[in-house]
């Protein structure tokens, strides 16, 4: 898991090269002005589903929670230049979700800071880990849509703490 | 994992909120006066459980112990007000477990107090993993009811220590 | 886990009970005299195949090394009494497996100290889960008898550091 | 896992014995002078793929970094002699994949210290468990091979900081 903030490549010593997948991150950055933090990771359950090039279902109130919906899969791109990056943005740039899960490759997750993008990496896996075991015995039922927008609605604006000094 | 107590609402710092699940562990504690802790989980396995609507048969001597028979599923029901507390009241008001399946969401588990809710918790938890692997291979047997009647009768009354200072 | 020793009951204190799996134990220890070390645990790839009450086939060096063969099946039995020690003495008494799996509750393993019975009741998990994970993709085959036997005579007579002090 | 280097034997107190798996290593390095570290395990995944005596295909970008390819599989043989060594040494000098599923028993991996090789070790479990998780919905797709080349090369040639003092 690594995440990347924007001023990353300030802070590496003198000599030290930039991660190659700068270009993939710092496309995303300029792309999507909200986001303040990409995570990738090769966490296994998530990348299974990667490997697969399959959506995760939204089956259960923690993914409508989290995610408002299922896990979308972007393009499959190679590694280097800024094609992952243009993936993550085509596929996130209309959806609640802030995973996505490239083919062939693994889940990248975005936020408006470093610690909401792995958050949402964490809960990625834990996603697929849980409709993973589930399907074994059954498809689960997709939530219905109303149901999710309901559950997301509470959670990104009801749920937790309010700041108090905001 | 978050366990509840009666008091917590009077522990927390002046400005905090109340937690938003308050109203299914108070709807719970009023119904059930026997209970003195809730816990909810969303843990992976129990959770596929859950997410096909499916109880945990008892096919293990250990699962006859802790829970008295099958793991049982309670309805699907919006988080926020007491819905849930209502099917976690209907579903274990006349059930020896100590543990339901909410439907499409994950387990609850209540116990005279936190620690005996938490220690449900996680038997549940390696309950729902236990019965997931053994079911890959074949479907075991459910234990026989005298068994399990035996069973638990054995482990709630005689199993474990005396406490000396009853 | 819990490994017990012959001489556990003089040490517990004054008032405590004994364990209720106490009549199991001793009835090994009367039986085997060369056991001096039986372990216990509900670990969950053991316990898998213990539900189905399906040995473990000897597919892998590793098995050969360690049990000499299959990882046998033992009765289905009441917990409190004898019962668990008459199927332990039973399947294992002619068999060069330091485990049996009692079927619909768990594993069981001897040694001839706690020690070497806590190392049989570690390796009798990881042989379960290796093996239910291998046979998810097809069934691996089973080892030659004339390789299983010359992998555990080597294991059991040549393997590791011989006692500069014996 | 137990990484071996050459100079291990002397560093063994006086009257210690060499490990039995002394013959297949010191094959390993004879014939293989780029080779510095030989590691085994029996983890559980990759050991589960070598139950089965089937390679790992090359369906995740992280397969084709770090293996060039396919996770070949090796002969069976009995351990003590060099047979061991003799199965890595064909499975692997005319190949990219610093990993090989010896059939029937597990991995072992190369590398030109003890360090690379435990690295791949790491990753060959890695690769085993997130393929088998994949596989269990579906085939995922094998990469192109043009794409595998391509990202080999990448991987071993441009990724990762550049030695300051080389």
């Amino acid at each position: 898991m690594h995440p990347r903030r924007r001023e990353d490549r300030r802070r590496h010593p003198r000599r030290a090269e930039p991660s190659s997948d700068t270009a993939a991150h710092a496309y995303t950055y300029r792309h999507m002005p909200q986001v303040g933090g990409v995570v990738h990771t090769h966490s296994p359950y998530a990348t299974a589903w990667a490997a697969r090039a399959e959506p995760i279902p939204c089956v259960l109130t923690m993914i409508a929670d989290e995610f408002g919906g299922d896990i979308p899969v972007g393009p499959f791109a190679l590694i280097g230049d800024d094609s992952i990056g243009r993936g993550i943005v085509e596929t996130l740039k209309d959806s609640r979700s802030p995973a996505v899960l490239m083919a062939g490759h693994g889940p990248f997750t975005i936020g408006k800071d470093a610690r909401a993008a792995v958050k949402a990496a964490v809960l990625c896996e834990e996603t697929a880990r849980t409709v993973h075991l589930a399907r074994q015995y059954g498809d689960p039922p997709r939530l219905h849509q109303e149901h999710i927008d309901a559950l997301y609605a509470r959670y990104q604006n009801v749920y937790g703490q309010k700041d108090p000094t905001a």
